[in-house]
């Protein structure tokens, strides 16, 4: 018998800006799976963790936030939007919307929604953005959008101030619609801002949110948070949709980890900051152009003809749009000075070769 | 800042037998995920853990098998039903398996699945019990029976020989079905059979199984195993069933330290013994009387009236028929033979008082 | 050029009993559709005739009743039960219930809802009956019942009194479930009890009912009706699950050939005369057995062995259950007393043969 | 009891253009379903009208053609769609397309896919506009693009011509996609390019078509027509979405009489000259722009401000861009010069005021 414990160098990779899933998880995280691994807890959510882990989630986001621990980003906005939703709901969101192009469809699918996607410059929805697609309450041959959609911070990297967030929230409450917040990357909107995480949800009108794990440190897992007074059986939708996990303590333990103490800023806001770090470097060359505003952990960036493909050669990163060149560079809580400091100076020689 | 770490005493909760679900993950599982905890991977399973995962599920079941990690039991059996079953398909199982009464209708409402439930006697098909309601075949007003579901062990504790599954398999293969087993203690039956893990599912016929994890020591986690040389989609459905987990090293690890060496059968085996204990403990109580043969984990008896909650004061377990008194008694990995002394003694004291 | 018209003697077929679908529509629901074709109108119901078909739903089911109307049987169940239910809903049925049945999953698949089937003697629920699966409340586990659906007459031919309906009514409501009524021959069971259609419905406190039509004589179309204060979103459900027609004029049309006179009692009345003259007929013959109760238009009989392939040299009709040789003889609003005598003249000559 | 066939007048409307679904039926549709109201016929479609409806489409679409009479378009497009589709897959097609924006999410919420929509300048994709969204096979997270849906005519009153269709089939199945073609108005294409059915369908390598029947004078009724070799399940699919007929041979009936002659053809060819007749009487006007070629039944115009409102007084008509101020002129098989000329000299005289 081998145990992977003997070889994981074999088993990483070279560290790079693909993903921030990339990164593994923080040792807090780690360290408080192995605590909670301490002899019997009642399954499925009625342990002291998930008990403990309501009490963090309102200190965050006022008393009547609840916290529904799920495995992953899809089930937390499935199940999300389909709290909102009745069954002939849609949902407006921005094309770039993870949602819309990043879950195989999992909210048609599974949710039985409709999207109705508006194209965007920056990923940000804005009330007039939002009227494009809002309309037709009434008709029956229109999905009827009743719930819309924002990412904070967005998949392009930007960040909705509380104002603009407030902004949306009252006009989709006063057209009768609901607002979801993708909050997968919320900690680095909150370092971004400086601002507490319930500025731009609970007090800015958000109705539901999907508050991130995995991409902030954690092994797995998000949570369903329900700004609500009324109970829309999340319960029930969490289990039918199979986001129910059984040793449920292991979830609300992470989560604990992560945003009863500070570590939910600590990391997101070293993940900014090494964004910061390498659009600073990447600001001084001319062959770059930087294409988004570096308001969270990624950087957007058009490179040269083949300067991509030589830069791969020493760190991993995704192409965001092929035909222009652009590229996306993410940053994650492990990122270090001079992993940002080696990428530069490789972009520094693909320009230049 | 308060950790969790520093007080789990407070959170863990009295031993019991209520559940394999209500025991922590084993210490060789935490220190797999701690050990794969090391720079990057990339995400999503293109990982070096997934990809040696693969050779552990070959070296169990035979060179054509393909795991897909997932989040959790229902999630498995959802996907190996929908990568068996065309839109109009239907599923014959047991009423008590654990998709037709465990899980809210995930298999109906996201598998688009309709179940045809068998009463048994003790939780096992039969080739007669199935054909029950494998019939209609061309009927478009019928859901097309074209795939069966058995669990082994079963949800009654009870286990399949592999020539019981054989003769199953060959009867639903004979009229265009196909076989899924849910395997979520599977290693408890391999312990019960004394026989490898593919005596009861390649070998006899099965066509994709749920491979069980949770249960038997893991954090969270099981994994589709498709036995068959087609490719029915399981790397889509996965996604959009919400079951992709981004950072899957941390499912792999968990499923290799499972897996690769014996620790799913010392640990099914344990906990087979425990509750093998458990009933010679019981047996001598003209009191207590036992309802199905104990060839897994789990003991079922009828207790006296009164005496079950009496023993309930010292130990956590679930009525099964409130009706006739009938109680499930789990063992896991982690049960003691002080812990089966003690509920021995419990219950004697419960059916003398 | 050929038309249709001049040969409909080759594609009709022998009369026979197999089904009140196979009967044409009645003279009067043709006359109906022809004036209706006059020149332009609004389309998808907001049109003169659905407007009037309100008035006629009142009739007969109270000042708060509003009706659907829809293509089919299936469509009518459907749209009825996610009506009443939230995403996570499960209905109790009989067994032997067309939405357990005869709709190919039709309620699970584009419904999303689970059925929980009790074996009934007669097709017949009662609050006995229900409780055998109405429970788990609060349980996420299970699906959660929250609607009980009966047909009215039963797929057994058995009819209801209203005492028995107001009793399941009441028992349902008293869980804070609801209820449902198949009623695709809802004007057989008025013909029967000899009371008006809202005795048994609106008075006995049913909270939606599929309304039939096709097997009573129109062309094809029923139409939900809806029978409470509040709105369940049926405008958009219709169009959603695909059962808004456009031209609805011609379904509401026949619905009110049908239901603004008599119509519908004396087409029904007249099926279930035939079909108590047929148990008459049968009644005299020692080696027939009557297995149902006849409160409808329809006959349950098992015939000795043989027998009934003889008579099937005559007269169309199905096997109820192949095993013990029941079958099933639908009566329909064309039925004949010579239909009738023939059938029995046949019955006669097989058994003696 | 009063018969609605007494009076008419009173619930027709004044003629209009909002729709060709505000017409009534073609009397020779009515014959036909009254010439079929003869006896019995077995239901489900195992009558002799959908057997000699087979041959009436193999007629016009080849030997392998099956047809699959439905209730409705949404019906149709979903079945077309889901009997080309895996569970995983999506389907592009563009913005204005009747599946994306006129069916309240039945592909996505019945059908269970993701559609992806493209911009066109005039309702027809090309080979590049499907390669917009036609990318990304092989990634889980993407839904995957299998199919493409095209509408002819378009719902814009655009027309592809053979060729067009054609070059899109082929660059479709070079990438392993399936064509569907949303059918509609198939016969005003037909008549718009003087080509027989097959020749923009079969030979042009469409897989699967909506055939239109309700806005070419049924009353009611369509029909998934298969052109494919092999059996992707529509007989379960079009039971399990609740579009099967009990009483077929009245929408085969309609069928036969609309395909079996030349009645399809007659009655698109006179709708598409009333349409040209009304762009002709339209061009002259220097304040009335023509928005879209005229190649089918509808003319699409920008009115000057306030007109469209004055013409409204007389004519019934939609708005088709708020905005712009655009209108939908929809001529229908039973449009008479007299309503052209009316609506022609109702908009010079809202132009001229």
């Amino acid at each position: 018998m081998t145990s992977t414990a003997t070889e994981p160098a074999v088993l990483a990779q070279p560290r790079g800006f693909a993903s921030d899933n990339y990164a593994g998880a923080h040792p807090e995280v780690l360290a408080a799976v192995a605590a909670a691994n301490s002899g019997h807890a009642t399954a499925y959510g009625e342990d002291g963790w998930t008990a403990r882990l309501q009490d963090v989630v309102r200190g965050h986001f006022g008393e009547q936030a609840t916290a529904f621990p799920v495995f992953n980003g899809t089930g937390a906005n499935v199940l999300s939007l389909q709290a909102l939703l009745p069954r002939w709901g849609a949902v407006v969101c921005a094309t770039t919307a993870h949602i819309n192009v990043d879950e195989n469809g999992a909210p048609e699918r599974v949710g039985g929604m409709k999207l109705l996607a508006v194209p965007t410059p920056d990923g940000k929805l804005t009330p007039e953005l939002i009227d494009r697609e809002a309309w037709g309450w009434g008709d029956e041959h229109r999905a009827q959008p009743l719930a819309v959609s924002i990412t904070q911070t967005t998949e392009l990297g930007t960040c909705y101030t509380p104002e603009e967030v407030r902004a949306i929230a009252d006009h989709v409450h006063a057209r009768g619609m609901r607002l979801h917040l993708d909050g997968a990357r919320l900690s680095n909107a909150a370092a971004h801002l400086g601002a507490p995480l319930r500025a731009f949800t609970t007090d800015a009108g958000v109705d539901v949110l999907s508050l991130g794990g995995t991409k902030n440190g954690m092994l797995f897992g998000e949570a369903v948070v329900w700004l609500g007074e009324d109970d829309p059986g999340l319960q029930y939708l969490r289990k039918m949709d199979m986001q129910l996990a059984s040793k449920m303590r292991f979830l609300s333990a992470q989560l604990i980890a992560l945003y009863e103490g500070d570590l939910w800023l600590r990391s997101a806001g070293h993940a900014n900051r090494m964004a910061q770090r390498l659009r600073e470097g990447l600001e001084g060359l001319d062959a770059v152009t930087l294409t988004q505003p570096t308001q969270s952990n990624g950087v957007f960036a058009v490179l040269p003809d083949g300067a991509a493909d030589r830069v791969r050669e020493s760190f991993r990163f995704y192409d965001w749009d092929q035909e222009t060149g652009e590229v996306r560079l993410m940053c994650s809580w492990d990122t270090t000075e001079e992993d940002i400091d080696g990428l530069v100076g490789a972009v520094k020689a693909a320009v230049a070769g």
